[in-house]
């Protein structure tokens, strides 16, 4: 592959997108804000290490952003060694961080102004998707681009689908986050119910799978609730930051949620006890739990 | 087959299951409180009519209920003319209504008194499961009356799951509902905010569809919201019936469901309507277009 690519951030997405990049025969070039990362990261699996976004554009074609949230993207993107500050026209920047729409919108415009594009492709799929190459991945921007990077894409994701132009792949990834909670969050009620009424929760969920209740949420979470196996693939307080953007995002364009609403209060109950920030999303249960003063499968 | 079958009911969901048995050779008398719909039934399907659910039972080895409510479970089986009259031992009553767990267990220790035995079976998969026979069934009651009567399931249902004592069949259903509410209004806010945001709804099922909020609801019931097409399959008075059902029976066991409570109101915007009661029960998501003053899809 003749196209190089700079990847800015290395968490738990950006590690192993990055790692999939070499795989598929790119030409790396990586930052992190915590250098000594990014520093095991070409020692161990390759590529070269920035000391700067703007250093990783200069020596790429694409530049993937993949970081926390709506001020960390600005910051990588327009701050004062952003990528932007390469003025390295041509230059297509991939965020694939799940940030406000109307920010993106924002940094896209000014990114135009400087010659340079840019696609918001947020993902779906968490960690294990990164890893296995398999994350969903809904792309915003122009449309010629977006065929231009289809190949990269193809090297980390696999169901990529382009929604429209500037913010419409974070639209769409605000989209899934709505529908994602309130089917855990039905799952959290569901269980609850069943185990403080005496069922058999491993039956119910077995039961439950060959009908209209069944969801990829059903199958795939609620055995690890069942398992109280809450460490961490997603955690409680980027799910919160998730719901944050959704519920921000209803507002300007009018629309009300009052579902996702709750879900993100309940998550607050969550998020401010010691330690509840860094579990696992799906530990929304114990919201539930709390209300009901009974644990699931106890 | 020699086990001869009274099928008191011959609504939406009576009626097929009736059917089926015919055609599994089953020898059926039927009873309707609308009698010409049991003449109907005869006259096209087959069996025989009977004029109380007494005279049903004294036919029959086995009687299937289908009514639509508590009250009307317990008239047709403990009422005046009900199955229990017919005072014939060794019959039994299984019941597919969607009621109250606690009334189920009431009139299960009544039936036994009276030397009769019960099984609480309520179905998943609404008109088409029923006349395709490929219901969800979730039975309580005694494991040895449920494998006596497996035969009979195995002739109208697919996937058959025994739950345990009497009740645990109708709670199963419950926490059912709970789930299958949960997910259809996840849609229902999801589609509002994308279509409200100018995203296209029909790429969006497909972009969505894929990965974490990959459900049954979202698969076959968000293409008919998209399409406008509220044709009842399942009205919203039974979809308030089974919630409040679900929310009697989450008092009496002290679980508290905030978000199952809160899909119940909405529900009520709807129900009030001329002509709403009697919508699809996916016709929930007028609830959340009302607030966003915007219709899918326009």
């Amino acid at each position: 592959m003749d196209m190089k690519i700079g990847v800015v951030g290395l968490g738990i997405m950006g590690k192993p997108i990055a790692a999939n990049l070499i795989k598929a025969d790119y030409a790396i070039t990586v930052f992190n804000r915590t250098a000594v990362k990014a520093k095991a990261f070409v020692d161990e699996i390759g590529g070269v290490m920035a000391s700067t976004p703007a250093e990783a554009a200069k020596a790429s074609d694409v530049v993937i952003t993949m970081v926390a949230d709506s001020p960390d993207v600005e910051e990588v993107i327009l701050g004062p060694a952003g990528v932007a500050a390469s003025e390295k026209k041509g230059l297509t920047v991939i965020d694939m961080s799940t940030i406000s729409p109307g920010v993106t919108k924002r940094i896209s415009k000014r990114l135009q102004e400087a010659g340079m594009e840019m696609l918001d492709a947020p993902v779906s799929g968490g960690e294990k998707g990164a890893v296995e190459g398999t994350m969903t991945i809904f792309v915003g921007g122009r449309e010629q681009v977006f065929k231009r990077c289809l190949p990269v894409f193809e090297a980390i994701g696999k169901t990529i689908t382009y929604m429209g132009e500037s913010g419409a792949g974070q639209l769409t990834k605000l989209c899934n986050q709505i529908i994602c909670s309130h089917n855990l969050f039905s799952i959290c009620e569901g269980l609850v119910f069943a185990s403080k009424a005496g069922l058999d929760v491993q039956k119910l969920i077995s039961a439950l799978s060959g009908g209209s209740a069944q969801s990829w949420m059903l199958s795939t979470q609620a055995p690890k609730i069942l398992d109280r196996d809450f460490r961490p693939g997603f955690f409680v307080k980027h799910e919160q930051k998730d719901l944050r953007l959704v519920l921000e995002a209803a507002r300007e364009i009018g629309v009300s949620l009052p579902g996702t609403s709750l879900i993100h209060q309940l998550y607050n109950s969550l998020e401010t006890e010691e330690g509840g920030a860094t579990r696992a999303h799906i530990s929304l249960v114990r919201a539930v739990e709390k209300l009901a003063g009974h644990e699931v499968g106890k």
